[in-house]
């Protein structure tokens, strides 16, 4: 990012911008040729897949299983979209037998919404029968990737996802700002016969598309050039790792972090079957002040622990073990940590314990 | 850009977030609670006035005297509204005896759309008197300060901008991909008077205030925290050097390089009483490849000037100086460099006319 920050129309740019989508279509593994960063985070390309795709008076289904449904459902609403909420538990996947009830009794639904990755309870949703399942109901599918892209499997191409998206700054491991995104050949032949006008402009796809695609670059927005940098950056540093060996790293650190947390006498929010590697989210002790202890966390030790979004605001802390620092040794400093200020709240502590657990998972790992 | 990524949520970011509102203040000339920057680029601020003050149905007047002003009267109508066009020519400013036609003919407008430094011609647009009459029809104005924030006056109180926008890649110095936005409070009531659900969730001010909001702090999407870094560190290299002091380098800057220009016989193409400071649009002379030109510039000296955009595409140069680029070496560096490319094509030059008459205008400032 410290790079001189070249004009938006430099040839040198374009080659930076290929790069980048190039290395964005293997992670995604697709051969979409509209795939790329949005200029914005995670929410705008929520965003850009909701109001391309959706003309007002459109029917669109939603599950929502967590904050990040919720939001996705609002977006396809204020485009005008009616909305079908198809509501499970938080904590758990989307409910596939709700999903199809829905889908049967709204004929001529255009697009599901599926949250992948759902960052306010650490689940993850399998996708392939939920996908194969709207195919035969002819919608589109939006699939959420902010939280899994890098960290868990996400086959564009094989599981057949329309519309897909991420974030910048979770598993990719670069700074916040900027959203890949894909549509496939069946989003596109939508969009492409829209009746009305896209009714944004910044996220018009059209308009982005003709910016990346290398045999067009018309200007429709200045590119936060020096946030290309830093993606192009941190999507060579996964080539260079492996995404394979990406994948299992998250793995490896989350089994860890879960074993260590459980060792401690700690529940998770997320059902077993069901948990996300790069966010683990623990429910907070009965008579623990969840706020004080992220609180004494960031202050003392410097970790950052999140708190909970909606349902969970108040009720959970969300560690997220992500990009380059899904690492051994943040496991091991926060059960450390935790393990010093719980004790320090009459929580019954053996300490040592949950990082002892850690270190056994870790060196388990794989067999 | 370079420190370490906190959360969007932490302490210490919320303190860098103060900092850059207040310095926004202090740059825009108001007292206006609501000033921070948009998370997207200079677009995105023209969507975020647009979306959240106007609603399906309204009544919008824009003013078009350059591609920027095509594009906000394009945004107004995505948002739905009735979208009245105030046409005059490329280069000159606003036309505000059709502006108050305009008015007159369309009781009940709600918004008037005025480009204050029209980045395609290089034009300013003097807004009180429009400002003072869109008033007296009851309507607001939304200013678009992309290119004049930080080189010419933009008194947001005084002269009574309901809305106004610019963005971090210009004249404020830093990289692109942040866009400050600044409303006033006629236009909070009518925001916060709406009939309609906001259309966007991204752009949403009532969202993207409350996380901005010092006492509330709610997370809306997660900030672009590098970017904040640069633009309260390139808002502070801007309070070093002082506003007044800015703009008279902007100036000195301009008026150098307009000299040597001319005196290489080459013609402006924008109203000499309206020339802008930190841009500079060129009519490329006949018989010139101006796309070569172009090429050579950056290629051979490693200077990027921009062509033209809509109506002036394949006509015109246009050059920056904005920002720490606004430097007395860096027109000289063009001029020198053009003589040169300009030579070779057998177009006539009378070599160091324009770098001597370039170095007697900078002498000369402030007599």
């Amino acid at each position: 990012m410290t790079q001189p920050v070249v004009g938006h129309l430099d040839p040198v740019f374009f080659q930076i911008m290929d790069d980048v989508c190039e290395m964005l279509r293997r992670i995604f593994h697709t051969g979409n040729t509209v795939t790329m960063p949005i200029s914005a985070t995670g929410t705008g390309a929520m965003e850009t897949a909701c109001v391309n795709v959706l003309e007002r008076g459109d029917t669109a289904i939603v599950c929502r299983n967590g904050y990040f449904g919720v939001r996705l459902a609002d977006i396809a609403q204020r485009c005008g979209a009616n909305t079908v909420m198809v509501d499970s538990p938080w904590g758990k996947p989307a409910d596939l037998n709700a999903l199809e009830d829905a889908l049967n009794a709204n004929p001529g639904t255009k697009m599901v919404g599926l949250v992948h990755a759902e960052t306010s309870t650490g689940a993850i949703t399998p996708l392939q029968d939920a996908i194969d399942l709207t195919h035969r109901h002819g919608a589109l599918v939006i699939a959420d990737a902010v939280t899994s892209l890098g960290s868990h499997d996400v086959q564009v191409d094989d599981w057949d996802i329309d519309v897909c998206y991420s974030a910048s700054q979770k598993c990719l491991g670069a700074p916040p700002g900027l959203a890949p995104i894909s549509f496939g050949e069946r989003a596109m032949d939508v969009i492409n016969k829209r009746e009305s006008t896209v009714e944004s402009f910044y996220f018009n796809l059209q308009g982005v598309a003709e910016y990346w695609n290398e045999t067009q670059r018309v200007y429709h927005h200045t590119s936060p050039i020096t946030m290309i940098y830093a993606m192009r950056e941190s999507l060579r540093m996964m080539m260079e790792e492996g995404l394979e060996e990406q994948h299992d790293r998250h793995a490896r650190v989350a089994t860890g972090l879960r074993a260590g947390l459980t060792a401690m006498g700690l529940d998770l929010a997320t059902d077993p079957g069901y948990q996300l590697n790069p966010i683990t989210v623990v429910n907070a002790p009965e008579g623990v002040n969840e706020a004080e202890v992220r609180a004494r966390l960031l202050n003392d030790f410097d970790i950052e622990v999140s708190g909970g979004l909606g349902e969970f605001r108040g009720r959970v802390w969300r560690v997220g073990m992500m990009g380059n620092g899904a690492r051994e040794t943040s496991v091991l400093a926060l059960l450390s940590a935790l393990e010093v200020i719980l004790g320090d709240m009459d929580y019954e502590v053996a300490y040592g314990a949950s990082v002892a657990a850690a270190q056994r998972s870790f060196a388990n790992h794989g067999d």
